[in-house]
C-alpha cells in the first residue's frame, strides 16, 4: 500500500516498448528528428491549435522555463501558498528568472482566491518602481491538495491577468488528472479560459520523464529555444522524450491512466469519508487524497505497512485541526492496484473483507 | 553512412531492456532509491575512491554544475578555445554561475597548451581584483578533435592548477573513447592525476540521457544537492538514469562501446589517410576523424550519402588551408557498422569492393 | 511643512563643505587612498572590534550585497513583511543574490516575532532539499514604522540564528535615528547582541550617499572586494564617499542629527497624540511618526500644504482601521526646523499660536 | 608628477561647488526632483534629440546596464580585446545580463578590426542555437590605448551593426576627450554615426561621480527604471548627481576640461617622441599616452617621482617589443598642471630647464 507519491510510481510498459522500439537507428539530435517534429504537431491537434511545444526533463524545468520565458526586471509572480514553484522547488523559478519573486496569495482548497490576488496586484503601480512589477500569474491544475481549478474559476482569474496584462501559467504536473476529472477538452481547460502557458506533465502519469511546456502564442516563445538551451534541457537524444509522449498520447492512454488513477482515488476517498475518526480536508477532485487524522491512528496504519505523507497544514486548515490532527495525503498513480485499495480497507476496517 | 554525431544514435539493446526490466514497481523518488544508492556505490568502486556523484540529464548540465559547484565572484574558468562548453552551449556555464568568464586558451590538437595557460593565469593578480579571479581550468577529455591528452600532459595541467589553487574539471562526454584510447583505469585518467570533478558521460556512448558529476573529494559537493535541485536536474524518477548506467557500467559494455566506436573512427582514418586527396587535421585517438578537404570533393561525398560536419576550422590548421579546402568531422559510435565503414570506403574509393 | 521622507532632505554644511575640502589633489582610487584607509579605521574604533568596512552608494546595494556575501543555493531570507528589502528595493536582494528568496515573517511594530520566525526556520529540514534552505535573517533598526528593536529583542533573534547556523544582519539605514533612541553604544546594539553584518546608513541621516557595510567578523568578507566590484558599486573616487563619513562621524555628528531628527518626531507625535481625530498607529521611537486618521482629515491637511506619505496599512493594524481611516506617515530629518513642526502644530490646531 | 589615471584626480571646483549650492532644501528623491528632470532635459538639448537619460553611480554600472538593456538568452556582446568591459570591470557586464558573453574582437590601436567582426558574427546562425545569438557590439571612444575612432570608423562598425540587427553600445568613459579630439558634436559622435546606447561619463573629467546612461530611442529603454533600482544605481539623492552635471555642462565646462586634459597629454606626448630611448605605441588623440620604453629607463624615472602605469603589452605591439621593453601608460587629465608637464620634461630630459 504505497499511496505516498506518484512519482514513486514508474513507466508503463506502454511507453516502456516505446522507448525500446525507437531505441535503434540514427536521428537528428537536439529535436531536429522526424519524431520529434511530428509529436510536436501532435500536441497542436489536441489542443485544437498551433502551439509552440519544447520538451523538457523535469516539472521544475518546465514551470521555471515558463516563467524565465515572461520574465521582466523586478517582476513578481503570484501563486497560491500551497504552490510546488513556491514550496518545493529549491528557488528554481526565482534563479531561471535570475531574481524574480514568488508572491503567495491565500485560498481555500489549493486554489487562488481571485479577490485576494487582486488585492495583491494592487500594490503594484506603474509609477512605484521600488515594489517591482507583476509578471506572471500561476496556477496549478490539478492544484497541491487534490482539487481542481473549475472552468469558470480559470475564468476568474485570466480575467484579472488581461485586465493586468500578465500572462496566466498554469502548472499541469496532473494536468490529466484535472482533465479526468473534470472532463473537458484540453482546450477548454486552457487556451480557451485564457491560459498563456502550460507545463504538461507526462512524469507523474507514467512516463519516466517527459514534460512539455505548451506555448498557446507561438510567437511569445521565439527566445524559448535559446533559453532552453542556455538551461541545459535541450536533451541530444531529445527523441526520446517524444518517444514518450508518442505512446502516452496513443489513443488517449494519458487520460485512461489519469481516469485509473482518479478512480482510484475516489475509491480511497470513499473508505476515509466512511471512517468517522476522520475526515477529508478537500474533496477528492483529482488523484489525491488528504484527510485530517488523529496522529495516533495515522501512525499505526503506518506501522501496519501504509506509504503515505504527512503533509504540513496549510493554511486554510490549520486552525481546524484538533490537538492531536494532522493531515495525511494519499497520492495514486496510474500503477496503483485494486489490491492496495482492497488493503488500505482493510487496514482502516480493521480486518479483511 | 551516416557519421554526423555520436548523439545521432540510439539506445544500446541493453541499457534498453534495464530500463524496461525497471519499468514496473514503486521507489523512492528524487535519487533516494535502492538502485540510485547501488549505481552512486558503484560509481566509488569504478574510480577505486569514495567519490559524490550527482545524475543529471544532460552534459551541458553536468559541465555547467560542475563550475557552478566552484563558482567564484568575478570567476573566470580556463579551457581550449574549442571546447564544447565555450562553443556549444549557448552560454549555459556562464549562466549557471550567474556570470562567470570563459577564458579560452589556444593550444595544438585541441588540448590547452600549458605555457599559454601559465601566461593567461599571470594576467590575474589578487590585488588587482578589476580582472576577476581565476576559479577552475576545463579540459575535454576526449577533446573536440578527437584527441586525447595523455597522463604527462593531464599532469602539466594539473600542476599549474595546484599552484594557483584552483581545481580541475574534465568534461568526460567522451570519457569512455578516451579511455579505450589510452587503456588506462579511470582512476589514472582522473584524480590520479590532479582532476578534481568530472562530468561522466553516457549519452553519446549509447545511453539515452545518463551523465554524471563526480566529485573526487565528496566534502566539495557539500552544496551540490541544493545547487542540482534549483537547476532542475534532479529528475524525480531518477532511478531510470541509475538503470542506464547500470546496464552500462555492467560487464564493462560502456568500454567495449567505445572500442567498437574507435575501432571504426580508426578504419575511416585510415581509408582517409591512403586517400592523397585529402589529410589529416589531427591525429584519430577516440572516435572523431578529421580531415583537410577540398570543399567540392566533400560536397560530392555528401551529395552520394555521406552524413557528416563542415567543421569550422579552429585556429592550429586555419592557416594551413589552401583556397577551397575545409574541415571535414566524422564521428563513430557504438552503433556503427562495419558495413558503414565499408561503405564509405567504397564511396572513397569510387567504386564498389 | 515636508515630511514625505528623510531622503528629500539634501546634504548637511559640514558634509558638503567636507567634500569640497578634499576635492583637490590626487589620490589612490577604488578604495586605496589614505582617506579611504583613515575612515575604514575610523568604523572599527566606532565599532570596537576590528570590522570590515566597504563603501557603497545606495541603502539597497549594502542590504542586497550583504545577502550575497551571506547568499547559500537556494537561499531564503527571513525578514519583516514590511521590510525594505522585501518592499521597496525591486527585487534587488534577489537578483544580486541569484534568486534566493526572501521569506516575510510577521509581527507587531515592524518587529519580527521570533515564536513566527521559529515556526517558519522549522519548515527548512536538512534532509528536506525541495524547500531551499535558510541563509540568513535581516532586521531593521530603526523599523519601517519608526519603532525600535530593544537590545533583548534582537537578542531573542540572534540567538535563533545562532541554533540555526545562520548570520543575522541589520538593515541600518536609519541606524543613527535607533541608536539616538536607545542611547546605547553601536556595539551594544550590533555585535555584542550577536549581529553579523550591518548596513550602516548615512544617506537619510545628512549625507547625499555614503553607506557602508560592515562585517563584524572579517574574515567572513573574504570575496566581498569582488563581490562588491562586480556589482558595479566599487566607486573610482571613493573617497568621496570617505569624505562625507569623516564629516558625518566628527564629534558625532552623526548623532546630533539623529537626536535633532528624533526629537521633532517627538513633537509631531505629541500634537497627534493631542488630536482625538486621530491616534498613533505605533509609539514613536525614532524619526518616523504613523498615525490612524480619517482620510478626509488627511486630505484636508494635505491640501493646506502638509507634505507626507499615505502608508499601505501594515498586517498588524489594518484590521483596527475604521471605514475611512488611513495611515499616515510623516518623516523628520536632521533638516527638519522648529518653524515646520510649528506650522504642523497649527495646522493641527486650526489657528496660527 | 602623477600621471597614473585620470580618475586619481579630484572634483572640478565649480562641480564641487554646485554640489554645496544644492545642499540644502528638501527635493523628491529617486530622480523625481525639478533638478533631475532639468538636466535630463539638458541632455536631449545637448545631443539635438529626445533622449532618455538615466544617472548612475560608475561606469562599470553604466556599461553593465546598458548591455542589460539590450540582453538576449545566449548574448554574446562583442567588444575590442582591450575593452573595459571585458579586462576591467571584474565580471559586471555577463553579471549584470545573467550570464551573457563578452566575445573579443581584435584590431589595431585599440579599435575594433571591421573585416574581424564580421567573421566573428558569422559564427553565430540562427539555425545553430548552441553558440548563443549576438546582442550588442560595444566600442569604447576614447578608446583604452588613448586614440580616438574616426566617424568613418563609427560608421564601419555600425554598419555592421545593422546588418546584424543588433545594437551598438559606445563606452564612453572619456567621451568627452574623445570629442574634444575630434571636434565634432556630440550628436555627429553618436546617433548620427549608428550608436544606440552611450555611456556618458562625467568621473574622470572633473565630476566625483557622474555617469549617465544615454539612450538615442527612449523607446528602448522603457524597463530601464526597473533595470537600474533592481541594480541598486537608483540614488535616492540622484539630484546630486544631476548637480555634478548641471556644472559639469554648463558655459561648455566639460569640453574645456577634455581639452586641457588632451593638451597636456600632447605635450607629454612631444616629450617623449623627441626622446630617442623610446616610441610611442599609439597616436595621442586623447588624454593618454603609451610609450615603449626599456623597463630600467622606465624604472629609474619612476623611482624619480613619476607616477605611472606599467600597462599589460596589448596584442598588436606586443611582438615588436625588444627584450627589456615595456608599455608604458600616461593619463592627464582637467587637474593636470603645466607645473607637472614640466617637470616630466626636465625628469627626461635628465636636467632642469
Amino acid at each position: 500500500m504505497n499511496f505516498t507519491s506518484d512519482n514513486w510510481s514508474g513507466v508503463h510498459p506502454a511507453i516502456a516498448e516505446n522507448l525500446t522500439r525507437h531505441a535503434a537507428g540514427m536521428a537528428r539530435a537536439y529535436g531536429q528528428s522526424d519524431l520529434d517534429k511530428r509529436i510536436e504537431a501532435k500536441f497542436s491537434e489536441l489542443f485544437e491549435r498551433e502551439v509552440a511545444v519544447f520538451f523538457v526533463g523535469t516539472g521544475t524545468a518546465a514551470n521555471s522555463l515558463a516563467l524565465a520565458a515572461v520574465n521582466r526586471p523586478g517582476g513578481v509572480a503570484f501563486c497560491h501558498s500551497e504552490a510546488h514553484i513556491v514550496k518545493d522547488e529549491c528557488g528554481a523559478p526565482e534563479w531561471f528568472t535570475g531574481g524574480s519573486r514568488l508572491q503567495s496569495v491565500a485560498g481555500k482548497a489549493g486554489k487562488i482566491d481571485p479577490k485576494k490576488l487582486v488585492r495583491e496586484l494592487r500594490k503594484f503601480r506603474p509609477d512605484f518602481i521600488h515594489a517591482g512589477q507583476p509578471m506572471a500569474v500561476s496556477i496549478t491544475q490539478a492544484t497541491e491538495v487534490g482539487t481542481v481549478y473549475q472552468p469558470g474559476e480559470i475564468d476568474a482569474i485570466s480575467e484579472i491577468c488581461r485586465s493586468k496584462g500578465i500572462p496566466l501559467h498554469m502548472d499541469g504536473a496532473r494536468f490529466a488528472n484535472a482533465l479526468a476529472g473534470l472532463g473537458i477538452s484540453p482546450a477548454e481547460m486552457t487556451w480557451r479560459r485564457g491560459v498563456d502557458v502550460l507545463s504538461f506533465g507526462g512524469t507523474k502519469n507514467g512516463c519516466w520523464c517527459a514534460e512539455a511546456m505548451v506555448f498557446f502564442d507561438p510567437s511569445a516563445a521565439k527566445d524559448l529555444p535559446y533559453i532552453r538551451k542556455r538551461a541545459a534541457q535541450l536533451f541530444s537524444k531529445t527523441r526520446f522524450i517524444a518517444a514518450q509522449f508518442e505512446a502516452y498520447l496513443e489513443g488517449d492512454l494519458w487520460l485512461e491512466l489519469a481516469r485509473s488513477a482518479n478512480a482510484k482515488a475516489a475509491s480511497l476517498s470513499e473508505i476515509l469519508r466512511a471512517d468517522l475518526r476522520c475526515r477529508l480536508a478537500w474533496e477528492t477532485e483529482a488523484n489525491e487524497v488528504f484527510v485530517i487524522i488523529d496522529e495516533a491512528l495515522a501512525d499505526e496504519w503506518i506501522a501496519k505497512g501504509l506509504g503515505c505523507y504527512k503533509w504540513p497544514a496549510p493554511e486554510d486548515v490549520v486552525d481546524s485541526l484538533a490537538e492531536h490532527e494532522i493531515v495525511l495525503r494519499f497520492v495514486t498513480s496510474f500503477a496503483t492496484g485494486d489490491g492496495e485499495v482492497r488493503r488500505f480497507a482493510e487496514l482502516v476496517r480493521g480486518f479483511p473483507a
